[in-house]
């Protein structure tokens, strides 16, 4: 199964929610949150399919991933991979 | 409970064994290994913590894990937070 290839600029459109704990610019402002700039794509591709189908479980998370398809995921993924991580 | 205070210096001595997959900056060279350098300090304790007791599962993350001790994970994420994320 090929991996899908994100597209950057949706993956920005959809990320409003993901900003709110994450940061606008990938650089979450809540210590207990990850930044998310700069990430490698494929581990946050592989975080975000471990949120939604439960093997890796957080209150927030998992809520927001299950509404996630899977183009959903690599575009954010894409979106969040190429951001600075130090804007 | 106060959290430790990591020991950024005592953090990289005992972070050789991390840098074979989060690379020797802490950018992973290998695409499903995530980037730590640059990571939120709370976040990385927070994770490291989850693998030791089993509350996150990784094969190579939770035997590594299972060896720290909590002075570990405090000095490691110190160490790690404070990296460039962009050398």
């Amino acid at each position: 199964e090929q991996p899908l290839v994100g597209d950057i600029e949706r993956g920005e459109k959809i990320s409003g929610v993901c900003g709110m704990c994450h940061g606008d610019n990938g650089i979450s402002n809540v210590p207990i949150y990850p930044n998310l700039a700069g990430q490698k794509e494929q581990y946050l591709v592989l975080q975000l399919k471990a949120f939604r189908d439960g093997e890796r479980v957080n209150m927030a998370m998992t809520s927001h991933a299950q509404k996630l398809s899977d183009q959903d995921i690599a575009d954010l993924s894409a979106y969040y991979a190429q951001l600075d991580p130090r804007p």
